[in-house]
């Protein structure tokens, strides 16, 4: 039985686990301590436009993490919800742990007045994609960077 | 000459024109006129966290406009810049206008501490990825929107 | 054990079972008898510039399908390979079936002198891509269709 | 007045000039003499099953060239046609070459009782692009090749 829950204090250690398996997705292995220290730090800060976590528990362990901020939109505003992070551990996939994250942050953005809710995946994140296909719609907008 | 510069408060019916001309662009050709008041004054708020516009002048008319924001990252404790809107006036296009835009929000965003500059687009706006691709990065991210 | 030889007379039955269950996969659930009695027996044919088949096969059952034609190539007297229809019955996925077919496809290729292969999917296919990635390169070339 | 007719002898090199235009938009400047031979000789040949030119001229100078090939498809009994190669001058941009040429090819394609006309071409053609969705349909498919 998978609950969606608040991340909480008492995750630190296995989020930060969670959070690693993540970044070593988007070949980021090695991530300064720093990194894990200021994200959740900021994740339990409770302030107003700052990040929010939900995380996946079953069993008193946790298989997956999402992270989501309201951000200003000027055509909206009530603003919008940009859900940065997604992620199931390898061993929870293919139970819906992923499909009730985005649905918690749903509604979450519900709860908040700010139902927009959208992310950027790579083109390529299969895997993700066949999620993503049956809980939102694939929108024909692409990403631009300023090259840094 | 074109110049770049802040929008301001005497700008208020030359942006309505151009900006229902970029919204015309995405098929939205009636907005209310409270769309326009309520983001022509949040552009103007010049609050935390709000949106900021730049205009492009050519001996007193204005020809293009962009709007931007800075909000949270999870992994850039500085924020990032999200570029929303760009808007070149039909008869001004091919004179660099909407690339004098585009670097005009580099800018603010070194002067933010927030270099990271992004936006979205339509992967079939042609003549907008010209100029994208001189100035930026393709992503291989491509957005996910909730369907509401 | 899976063995990959060319389609052969005795598969007929076994043959459109798989064809139609890759038909189906692309919305054509219902093609006529006349289609596949047409289809097999352009495969039989061995006429130059015809289709060939190749099967896989596992203890007896046939479980994977591919076909492929040579066709002339301006920039390439030798011409090149099309491989068009590619299928692996749903109970043998995951074997390396698929992979299979697609390597004896470069083999047939390689022995008829004109090495270069290609197939077109579609963006969504999920699965198929998470192979193709694997034994050939994705291109930058989309293609267009004449409305008819 | 921009006539479509048929790539005829005493257009070898008005022809070359235009195809090596092309390979150069691609970048492949420095194709050798033989290529522009064999491939003209093709082109002249009038065979079944090999590729066949079209030209645009005004006032008795080439300002486009297409190329086209009929080859099998095993769902359609009557062939398809492929469209590899097609070429407006620079300075012929912009006055409907391209348009033209691929309406001749569609012409061709219904005289040869194979009406069903592709071409590939890259993501970031734009400018290609803008004339193709106006003629064409863009499908989901995107091509893979054999990495030789």
């Amino acid at each position: 039985m998978v609950v969606i829950r608040a991340l909480a204090a008492e995750d630190r250690v296995a989020w930060q686990d969670l959070y690693a398996g993540y970044h070593a997705f988007y070949d980021r292995p090695d991530l300064p301590q720093d990194f894990f220290d200021g994200a959740f730090s900021r994740l339990m800060a409770q302030e107003p436009g700052e990040f929010r976590g939900l995380v996946a528990e079953e069993d008193g362990t946790l298989s997956g993490l999402v992270h989501y901020v309201f951000h200003p939109h000027l055509w909206r505003p009530e603003g919008v919800c940009y859900l940065q992070d997604l992620f199931t551990a390898r061993e929870a996939r293919g139970k819906g742990v992923g499909r009730a994250l985005i649905e918690a942050v749903y509604d979450a953005a519900d709860a908040a007045g700010a139902p927009a809710v959208y992310w950027m995946t790579q083109e390529f994140n299969y895997a993700g994609r066949m999620l993503y296909d049956r809980v939102a719609e694939r929108t024909p907008f692409i990403k631009y960077s300023r090259a840094l």
